[in-house]
């Protein structure tokens, strides 16, 4: 069966909700969906250190990064897990698998596509290949996308509430992602 | 008397209106505010020649750039301007002059740091000072920042109408420059 | 039969030397190749016209987008491009495409990634599909990649020839990007 | 006496080398340099504590930041000494200092303007003046500035063994930090 891995790191658990709502998304697709949480304790001197998820990861068909904004990108914690993702990188063992990224800030414009382009950017090391929203912003019927931003998305939250047409935007880039998934991988 | 030249490109107007807020900000700092218009009917091409603006700005202590996010970062024609500023990089003719940056979109973060970022990277290729703003979004008492970017002014507008608020952090934006210039040319 | 459109700006003539190099990539793959260069004729007070480049462009299956890093991102005439894009956008007529970048400068790391980002940043917006390139950089047995660049191809020239090594990584994005095609579009 | 705190993480140890030549170039202006080391043992579970080295910034005039670039960004080490540094963010207790970042990486272009471009966005969410490189790559006599990034200060090592050309830029910029800080606080 085909399957998307989240993985995010989720401070006070809007990134945590964000990630299930994009879960329900890609199950929705008949696509199996593994939430891969980065915990602290994983940690030691800024180092991450959990050979099965990232094993969990390399069996996967897609990547959705995720990661509060916090001081203008990614947390500390998602970044060690980015780091020990180094040893898989120079064999490109997640090469050609789609990803995805989203993130959730305090402010509507608050660094939140800094976070995004790094997720990017680390996709791109991977030789992963990135889909981001395809909903114009301001343009789709059910209002999704409300903050516009198509590299990823982009979440807002003023008192740790997910706002629900975030959580519903979550949901269809789950879905896109695994309709994604669903369409290349036919092909056998 | 010194000077910050506010130079811009404006599509709808709403860049404008950002630009003359910026300027009352200067000038109620006692500084002279040069506001500079980029027309497209100086773009032969895709080239721009203006001569008498690129001068203007080697005269002033600062330069705030502005431009509307369209596709993803300045405007075609902002770009002929920046592009034309090429002879006076390999002089460095601009360095050390104070430098900040204003957007507006139509989303609430639809890459709109995109064109702040490229903003901040032609002011650096010039040796130029970025100074964004000093206000972390959601702390400040007047409101102003509403967006919380701090690389430099994020403005949005869904119905070609500036919101008053992102006037108010524009007017704060160029008295911000202003006083920097008064603060470190009063040295000499 | 599938295509790959290679829509680019030169100014000295080493972005169309890659662009060349990207087609020939293509081509080995069974894959048709189109190179769409964009001029300065066609631009008028900073606006693109030419309705028959966006059509191609749409018919196509992938897109790479190239430009030479000029001031510290795509040039001018490349942008106005990308303005008149606009109206694609809104429909999102170019979505779920495969799409990459490549850029040149004549400095090893001299702004050429904020080109890239810049193009992945359009991609994103149209809804297309960012394929970088999957050699890390220095693990390469012929040595692609030199510059070690994953989000897109950057090349440097010191003396307007392009390095054949840049050329050699650029028919290799051409042939990935034709692989993808293949690969994806094989299921129907 | 004024000062300039450089604030880094290294890995190799070629990242403490450039530091070293910043401070070089900072007393040389005779201003003193700070030399401030990130070390993981302040590191719990992604959380850097210390707030000594914290409060040595809030007395220094400028701040000059550096990381290696790993995994397309500051290493996870960097990012939590930032992480930690949200409490003054909140008070922007480090506004209107000046700022500037430098990096280093295996490849000439691989990422590292991705890592600068976090350091500035990091300055800017302080309140930050960020100050580049103002030498034009190419165009220095002495031929620093190698790799051509003005940004920041972006140097290549391919053998554990700093480049001398890059020390000799890193000396450049801690001399053009110390002397801008010179230059604006005289006036007092």
């Amino acid at each position: 069966m085909h399957s998307v891995a989240i993985v995010f790191h989720s401070v006070t658990g809007t990134t945590r909700s964000l990630a299930q709502s994009i879960a329900t998304g890609v199950r929705a697709e008949q696509i199996e969906a593994l939430e891969l949480e980065i915990f602290g304790a994983d940690i030691q001197h800024g180092r991450y250190e959990n050979t099965r998820l990232l094993d969990q990861i390399e069996r996967a068909d897609a990547v959705i990064f995720g990661s509060p904004t916090f001081m203008g990108s990614v947390t500390a914690q998602f970044k060690s897990f980015a780091d020990a993702s180094s040893e898989r990188w120079t064999e490109l063992r997640w090469a050609d698998k789609f990803a995805a990224g989203f993130t959730i800030g305090s402010n509507y414009s608050g660094d939140q596509l800094s976070t995004i382009q790094y997720l990017g950017v680390l996709a791109a090391q991977h030789g992963m290949l990135w889909a981001g929203l395809d909903i114009a912003g301001g343009y789709d019927e059910s209002g999704r996308n409300r903050l516009g931003a198509q590299s990823g998305l982009i979440a807002c939250t003023t008192d740790a509430v997910v706002h629900p047409v975030d959580l519903q935007t979550a949901q269809y880039l789950g879905a896109r992602v695994a309709r994604l998934v669903k369409k290349y991988h036919s092909a056998g």
